[in-house]
C-alpha cells in the first residue's frame, strides 16, 4: 500500500482546489514539513517578513482568491505573533488556514523547557489556548490514525463557517505515514441545503416583496464572505429597485449599475442617498454587518418591521427568523423564483448636485479633491485595498467604475494590515488573471510605519502593485479624536524615497513619486509606469495634518457639540462647513 | 476632598518610583487617558511603531532598569499585537505592565458591534482571555470604588512574580474620579520574608558546603530577574571558589574575577569548562533556568545529590526543598553567613590553551574570527544585547571585560526581539547614567527585518545605539537545522545603507558601514564615531551564508550521526574539525 507523510498528506488536502499559498516564518518546529510543499502542485510558498504580517497577507489572498489563505509558522513565538491577524480574520469572517508546527509529542509529555516555552514545567499547549476564542474550529493532531480526518474536518469548517481554523501539528507526527489512498476520499466543502427551510424563507420573502410598493436592496460583506457575490448581482439586476451599499460592500455589486443610489452609511453620506432610503416601504439586507463603522456610528435606523435580512445561516422577514439556509443557495433559488419583470421597477432617481468643498481652489492637495481624483485613477478590474483611518473613510465617499475589488478591515480595524494584505491581493490577482487588472494600495504613513517591511516581499517576488501613502504626518484619524497636537499623535519621520533601494527595487528612481501640489499628482497619476506598472511603484501624497475626509470629519461630529468645539478650535479642515451636514437639512429627493 | 480621574491615579501610581517608561500605540480607547501621563513627573511616553515592538522594548528597559517597563495599546488589535512580547516576558520573566485601553462599560454591557470586536453580539473581553495564561495577574478594571486598590495589587505582583501584568481600563472609567488622598497611601513592592524557613534554608546550605570539598557556583538569569544581582556577585566573591555561568546568566558576575572559569553550557562549551565543572563535588546554582538553550540542549548534566539550588522562592539542598523563602534576602543572609575565610579557596586554574580555528587565516570575515575581536571591541559599562539565533551563540562564546550589562531573549527566542529591546535598553541606559556607557545590538540579517522600522523610533529619539547586523542571507541558524538551500530559509535582499536616510537619519553617511572583510571592519571598529557614537551607528558585517558560530554548529552537532552528515554534506563551516568537539576528547584541567 502506497504511503505519505502526513505533513504531505496535508499540504495535498490543500491543493485539491490548488486553492492556497503558503505564507509565513521559517522556524524549528516546521522546517521539516515545509520541504513538502514544493513537491505538491498547485501550492506556493511566499516567506513574509514575520508572522503579523503573514496572517494579513493571507487574509488579503483570501479576499481576492476566495479561497483560504495559508500560514505556517512555529509554535509559541510565530504562532502568537499572528493572532492579532487570524483574530481580524475571525472579525471579518475571512477564511485562513494557520499551521502551527509544534513541538514533539515526547517533549509535549515531558514537559520539557524546550525554547519557546513558559515556565520550569512548561505546558506546550499553552499558546493553543491563546487563540481558542478567535478561530472557528482547530486540529489538534495527535494521532496518526485519526489526523487525515481532522485535516479535513477543519478545513470543511474553514468554507462553512468562514474564518480562520488552526491546524496543530506536532514535528514527530509530520513525518509518521498514513495511507495514500486516502487522497482519494473526497473532502465535501459545499454546504448543506435544506430544502424545506430554504423554501419555506424564501416564500416569506416573495409575500414581502409582494405586499412593498418601494423595495431595495442594501448589500454587505458577508454576501461576499459567503461566496454569494455572483448571486447578490444577479438579485440587484432581476430585482430592478435602487440599491445602497455599506461601506463593507462596496463595489459588490457594480456601482455603474443605473440602479445604484450610493453608499449608505447612515447619517454620514452622501446627500440625498439615506433621503432615499427612507422612502423605501422594504429593505433587503444582504449579508448585514452593522457594526459602528459600517454603519456610520450605528446611526443607519429603518424599521424591522420593514427589513428582510440575508444573512449566511438565516433570513429574517419583518421580524421573523427562518433559519437553516445558506446565503448562497437562498439567493440562487430566490433570483430563479422572482418574477421577471417585477412591478416596483425604477429607472432613475434624481439626486441633488454634487457639493461644493470649500477647499475646492487650492493648489495644494486637499482630501476633498483628492478622493474623487482617486476614483478617476481606477479602472474596471482594479483591486483596491484600502487601510484603515483616514484612506477608507475617503476611498468610501466616491463611486467607483464598473468591477472594481475593494477590500478594507473595515469592522476589525487593524491599523498596519492593509500593506501585507496588498502582498496576497496582487499575489491572487496574478493568478486568477494574469496580466489583467492592478492592484492599488492607499495606506496612510501611521499604517504603513507598522508594516512597512512587508514592501520588500512585494519587491523580492517582482510584484507589481501601486502605493500610494497619504502622508499627513502623523495618526491624524487619531488627532481628530483626541489630542490635535499630542506627541503620541506623532509618528517617525520618513523619507519615502530611499524604501524602495533599501530593497533592491530594479528601478527604484523612476518608480517612487512625491506629489506635494494637486499639479504634481495629476502628472504623476499620467505617468506611463503609474498607469500600467511594470513593478512596484510607490506615489507618496502629500496633505495637510489636519485635513481629512469629510466622512471622517462628520462621523466624529455626529458624537455632540463637545467634539465639534474640539475639532473646530484644534483647527482641522471642515470641508463642506457645519462639520458635513451632520445635521441634515432638507435635501429633495424624488423616487419615481 | 481633592479628586484625581483613575487615569492619572493610575499613571502617578507608576511613578512612585520613578520605574516608568511609556510605550505603545495611541488608538481611540485609550487616547484620553494618555492626556494624563504628561502630567505626572517621572514618565516619559516613546511611541513605537507597532505594539509588538512596543512590548519588545518595555521588555528591553525592564531588564536594564530593573523596573518594570510599560505599554499601552488599545483593545483587541494593539492587545493582541503585543501578545508575543507579553509571553515573552512572561517565559524570561521580564517585569511589564501592559496597559489595555478598553471599550466603555456600556458598550461591552449592550455587546455592541464596536470597531476592533468579533461576532454580532461581541464579547469585549475576549482578547483579555487570550492572555490569561500568559500573565502573573491582572486587573480587570469596573467599579471606580475598587479600582485603585487593584492596580496596586497588580503592581505589586508584577515586582514579587517577577513578569508581565496586565490592567484593563473601560474608557469611560479612566475620567472618573477617586480621592487624591489615596495616593498618600504607599504600595508595599518588597516580598514579605519568612525568617524562620530564610534561616532553615541557609542552615542547610552551611551544612553542606561544609562537608564539600570543592564547591563551585553556577550563575543564572533569575538571579538577575528577582534583583538578586549584587547579592550573587557578594556571594562568589566571598565563597572565592570557581565559579561558571550560563548563556543567560553571562556578564551578571564579571568575567574578569580570577574565580570565574567559563560559560559552562553543557558538552557544548569551550574545552575545559565542564571538565572543571565534574571536578566539583558540590554545585550552588543560583537563579537556575535549566532551558534547552540554556543548557547545551539539556547535556549540562549533574547529581542532584552534589547541589543545592537557590531558586526564587525556594531553596533546594541535595534534593531537599526548602519553600517560603525569597533569593534576594536568602543570598543577603546567606553572605553574611558564610565564614570570611573559606577553606575551600581556589586561587587559580589551568585551563586549556585556545584552539585555533581553520579558517583563522581567511580574509573575509568568519564567525570563528568575529566574535573574540567582538568582544575586544566591548568597554566596562556597555549593555549588550543580543539577538537570538547566530549571534548568541557566538557571543557567549567569549568572555566580557567588567561590568558588561548582557541581555538575550536565550529561553523564550522570539526572533525580532532585540531591536526593539535595544532601545528601551538604551533610554534605560541613558536614565540610568547619562554619558556614561554605551548599548550595542548584535542581530542578524533574518531578525533585524522583522522589527526594522524600530530603528526610525530610535533616530527619532535621538539614541546613540551602535548597531551590528550580521548579514549571512537569511536565516543561517535555520538553514543549518534543515533546508541549507531552500527558499524559506531566503529574506528579502536588503541594502541597510538607506536604511539611516529612509528615517531621517541627522548624518547617515558617516553612521552607516559595511565591512566585506576582517580588514574593513578592524578600519570601522577604530572609528571614533563608531567607538563613541554621537547618535546611532549601523554597522553591516558581511559574512557567508553557511558560516557560523561554532558552538551553534555543536549544539546541532551533538543531536547525532544523521545531523552531522547533513552539516558536512551542505557545506557548513566546520570551524575546529569535527563538529566542535562535540565528543569531548581528554583534555586536561587542574584544580589546585
Amino acid at each position: 500500500m502506497p504511503k505519505v507523510t502526513l505533513g504531505r498528506y496535508m499540504w495535498e488536502r490543500f491543493s485539491i482546489q490548488s486553492f492556497l499559498l503558503m505564507k509565513g516564518v521559517p522556524g524549528d518546529f516546521n522546517l521539516q514539513f515545509l520541504d513538502a510543499i514544493f513537491e505538491v502542485k498547485g501550492l506556493k510558498w511566499v516567506g513574509n517578513q514575520n508572522e503579523l504580517n503573514a496572517a494579513y497577507a493571507a487574509d488579503g489572498y483570501a479576499r481576492i482568491k476566495e479561497v483560504p489563505g495559508c500560514l505556517v509558522t512555529t509554535h509559541g513565538v510565530g504562532e502568537l505573533s499572528a493572532l492579532n491577524g487570524v483574530a481580524g480574520a475571525m472579525s471579518e469572517r475571512v477564511k485562513m488556514i494557520h499551521v502551527v508546527g509544534q513541538t514533539t509529542r515526547a517533549m509535549q509529555d515531558n514537559r520539557m523547557m524546550i525554547h519557546h516555552s513558559i515556565g520550569d514545567k512548561p505546558d506546550h499547549q499553552q499558546y493553543n489556548k491563546a487563540s481558542k476564542g478567535l478561530r472557528c474550529a482547530a486540529a489538534e493532531l495527535w494521532d496518526v490514525e485519526t489526523a487525515p480526518a481532522e485535516i479535513d474536518r477543519v478545513l470543511r469548517e474553514c468554507f462553512l463557517q468562514s474564518g480562520p481554523v488552526y491546524i496543530f501539528l506536532p514535528l514527530d507526527l509530520s513525518s509518521e505515514e498514513v495511507s495514500a489512498d486516502l487522497l482519494k476520499r473526497p473532502i465535501d466543502l459545499a454546504p448543506q441545503i435544506n430544502g424545506p427551510a430554504q423554501e419555506k424563507a424564501i416564500s416569506a420573502i416573495q409575500e414581502a416583496l409582494a405586499a412593498s410598493k418601494h423595495p431595495s436592496v442594501l448589500v454587505d460583506a458577508l454576501a461576499h464572505r459567503f461566496d454569494a457575490v455572483p448571486e447578490t448581482r444577479d438579485l440587484v439586476s432581476k430585482m430592478k429597485v435602487p440599491f445602497f451599499s455599506t461601506n463593507m460592500g462596496k463595489g459588490l455589486v457594480d456601482e455603474t449599475e443605473e440602479t445604484y443610489v450610493g453608499l449608505w452609511n447612515g447619517e454620514i453620506g452622501t446627500p440625498g442617498v439615506k433621503e432615499t432610503a427612507q422612502l423605501s416601504d422594504l429593505i433587503v439586507c444582504v449579508g448585514y454587518l452593522p457594526a459602528d463603522t459600517n454603519s456610520g456610528g450605528f446611526s443607519r435606523k429603518f424599521d424591522e418591521n420593514k427589513a428582510i435580512h440575508i444573512n449566511p445561516f438565516d433570513v429574517m422577514v419583518k421580524g421573523l427568523v427562518y433559519p437553516n439556509i445558506h446565503i448562497k443557495s437562498l439567493l440562487a433559488a430566490l433570483v430563479e423564483a422572482l418574477p421577471s419583470n417585477p412591478k416596483h421597477s425604477i429607472l432613475k432617481l434624481e439626486l441633488p448636485p454634487p457639493r461644493i468643498p470649500k477647499d475646492a481652489e487650492a493648489r495644494h492637495t486637499t482630501q476633498s479633491w483628492l478622493w474623487p481624483r482617486f476614483s478617476q485613477f481606477l479602472r474596471p478590474g482594479d483591486i483596491l485595498i484600502g487601510e484603515t483611518g483616514t484612506t477608507v473613510f475617503g476611498i468610501c465617499d466616491n463611486p467607483f467604475p464598473k468591477n472594481i475589488r475593494f477590500q478594507a478591515q473595515i469592522y476589525y480595524g487593524s491599523i498596519g494590515w492593509a500593506t501585507p494584505a496588498t502582498l496576497g491581493a496582487e499575489l491572487a490577482r496574478q493568478e486568477l488573471n494574469g496580466s489583467q487588472g492592478r492592484t492599488i494600495l492607499v495606506t496612510g504613513d501611521g499604517s504603513l510605519a507598522m508594516t512597512i517591511q512587508e514592501v520588500g516581499t512585494m519587491i523580492k517576488a517582482g510584484l507589481k502593485p501601486i502605493i500610494f501613502v497619504i502622508n499627513n504626518d502623523g495618526y491624524t484619524v487619531e488627532r481628530m479624536i483626541w489630542g490635535a497636537q499630542q506627541a503620541y499623535n506623532d509618528i517617525v519621520p520618513t523619507s519615502y524615497s530611499y524604501l524602495l533601494p533599501l530593497f533592491k527595487h530594479p528601478s527604484p528612481s523612476t518608480s517612487f513619486h512625491r506629489a506635494q501640489s494637486k499639479a504634481e499628482l495629476e502628472k504623476i497619476l499620467d505617468l506611463p509606469q503609474v498607469k500600467d506598472p511594470q513593478n512596484l511603484q510607490l506615489v507618496e501624497v502629500v496633505v495637510d495634518k489636519l485635513d481629512t475626509a469629510w466622512r471622517l470629519g462628520s462621523q466624529l461630529a455626529v458624537r455632540g457639540e463637545k467634539q465639534r468645539e474640539y475639532l473646530t478650535r484644534e483647527g482641522f479642515v471642515d470641508t463642506y462647513g457645519d462639520w458635513g451636514l451632520v445635521d441634515g437639512g432638507d435635501v429633495d429627493v424624488k423616487w419615481n
